[in-house]
């Protein structure tokens, strides 16, 4: 390997193969708390809709498309996000391979070397090596039961613009069922959060990929909604909804952003036929049907497991997110997070360590201490049995670890 | 639009969408010969692998899955590129969302702000703005009909040296059917551009997605198959031999390489069902017969475009093609193919001026010259009697256009 000739920021980038982590990688006996899956159950019948995307549209599904994504699923999306209070046309949404995709276009857009970027102290974890790998630095703002601190943040800004820094390029949150913590931004924190980004002329980067997966309460507008001047560049997906393995997201924002991402998209166009293949289905009677049946099922996913963790870990804090896939759990004071996900694993459950959801080490003043009490549990992929007798293993774990006392 | 906030580099980018260009856009009468769109008698059937996937295979084609791809899928494109002479295991191969993907995720890799990488002139042109998003410098090496001059290539790297400037990161080139020049890389060159990549510590990045599609003459090995250290990267697709929609492409490298692209692979992995697909058909007794009618089929093409424009464009010099999609044509001294490319659109046939193939501007000693009278004719898509319609209006306007005199 010729070490010298990687770019400097990825000098320290392993020349290991990742560990085994997805379904088809794992054993029999493993329950999975760690990432957020689909529960197989849910993985819909796109028979059809593949048959005729494969068929009447095949000249179309198997060509080169538009970069910019089919016209039929933008102008669907458009709509979708128009019946969630946005105001929307097919030119403003941009079909990516996933989410994720559309982050890293827009960090493409962007980020020079050097930058600042705004994220939650936690923040969503894969989130930071996509904005690490094109240079940024870390803004951290700390977060409470409504979301993203403003007022902290407006503090942080006037610190920042005081000692003659730069201003960040963007605020990077995810506005509904925050990853990892759960909490939704709170309307009047959205309201703030808008208008601190106008005032400064800093972008919003809302990701939302759990928008639909709401199980208690009434949808609060997202920043897209009450974005009016194009402040926001929102990332949505087909992932949580429809099925991870489809890889199509998109990005909605102003016209003027979307044409430069779209010259700034150099792979070939998104697969038209996993786009026609999405369509059809989102087009379909079903569709609605299955919404209804994701919120269901995750509804009872989350319950089981909060039930399972009052039995197992009482002395835990937590609070039930009102949707999404995830519960951010405080272990009781002297835990160490890092080591229970070691000892966890050694009995076959998966989860995640609250230190990895902090894209500065050492960075936020409370991070560490924090940060070495919580957990990240996923309740989306486990039966809701293997919730329990995976709940019940992180009880025995937590129970017979020393530092348990 | 906050266009202070862009990335510097990206500041010239338009805000403008892009003209419509692909086939779904195009007008009946139009006749592309710009672009290398599948020929759509030859996108294959797929209902069948599709159902198997969706059915048999749901819980994994529709789940996450690993970002380095399918094992499966990665195992049968080793086998398929040892019988080309590589010897290689699953874990050289990683998948990406096309070969462009592939690309992209080596830029990421290697690229520093102002780095240098090797580029023939003329290049693929959609190469370029891939590699400058990532702030590359082009050092332009010339090429003759034996494909990339290496001796050029050796006093350039000489000269810079001298110069005390660093070398480049990569010597970019497609092998194999040359776009857009046609040629393909001889075998003695093959040879010393492995010898002088391996020499002076520069990786070659081998672009190969025409590979399986040759006319005439025995394959030559790939720089690949040649590679003994690990000093190539390749990429390779199944754009051109199966269907470009379904974005499935691969980069081939030392494992140490592969562990690092896929740590910056951050896409959420490429779609298992698109994988899945893919593997079903390869694996199937269709295939082989698949890959003999594309090369029939697109040898047929060549052939009849070959044939009208020396009846059309006797004047013009060119060079049938071993293999490939497309033709690079010399017009007569004193045309303007910009002109000529503006000229034959208005009479609805899309070409590509060869001025477009060019890294650098006034770059290459005698690029402008020599691109201000090439064009780049992809015979791949239109049918064998668009051929003879397109460039019959080829001629036309070449007769009727004052420069012509």
């Amino acid at each position: 390997m010729r070490d010298s000739i990687i770019a400097r920021r990825n000098r320290g980038l392993s020349a290991a193969f990742p560990a085994p982590h997805f379904p088809s990688e794992l054993g029999e006996n493993v329950i999975a708390f760690d990432s957020g899956f689909a529960f197989p159950d849910l993985l819909p019948d796109l028979t059809a809709c593949a048959h005729n995307a494969l068929t009447a549209e095949r000249a179309v599904s198997l060509q080169y498309s538009p970069n910019h994504g089919q016209p039929a699923l933008r102008a669907w999306i458009a709509g979708h996000m128009n019946e969630d209070g946005c105001n929307l046309t097919a030119d403003d949404i941009l079909i990516v391979n996933g989410a994720k995709h559309g982050l890293e276009l827009v960090c493409k857009l962007l980020l020079d070397e050097g930058d600042c970027v705004v994220v939650t102290a936690p923040t969503y974890f894969s989130a930071v090596p996509i904005f690490s790998a094109f240079g940024a630095q870390f803004l951290e703002v700390g977060l409470d039961e409504s979301g993203l601190d403003v007022d902290e943040l407006e503090s942080l800004l006037d610190r920042r613009e005081g000692e003659g820094l730069t201003l960040p390029k963007f605020i990077y949150n995810v506005t509904d069922f925050h990853n990892p913590s759960g909490t939704t931004l709170s309307r009047e924190r959205r309201q703030a959060l808008v208008a601190l980004a106008e005032r400064r002329g800093i972008f919003l980067l809302e990701d939302n990929p759990y928008r639909k997966v709401r199980f208690d309460g009434d949808a609060i507008p997202t920043l897209k909604a009450l974005d009016k001047s194009g402040v926001v560049i929102h990332t949505g997906t087909f992932s949580k909804l429809v099925a991870p393995g489809l890889r199509i997201g998109w990005v909605a924002a102003d016209k003027g952003v979307i044409a430069r991402l779209i010259q700034l998209k150099a792979d070939g166009g998104t697969s038209a036929l996993l786009q026609n293949i999405v369509l059809e289905f989102c087009a379909s009677a079903e569709f609605p049907r299955h919404v209804a049946r994701v919120r269901e099922t995750y509804g009872e996913h989350r319950d089981r497991m909060i039930v399972a963790l009052k039995r197992e870990l009482p002395l835990a804090e937590l609070r039930a997110p009102d949707g999404g896939y995830y519960i951010w759990v405080e272990l009781p004071a002297g835990c160490d997070a890092d080591d229970f996900a070691r000892r966890t694993a050694q009995k076959d459950v998966n989860i995640l360590a609250g230190s990895k959801f902090f894209a500065v080490r050492d960075g936020y003043p409370s991070n560490r201490a924090r940060a070495k009490r919580h957990i990240r549990l996923s309740y989306s992929f486990a039966t809701p049995d293997q919730i329990d007798e995976g709940v019940r293993r992180l009880g025995d774990v937590y129970r017979g670890a020393a530092w348990a006392g």
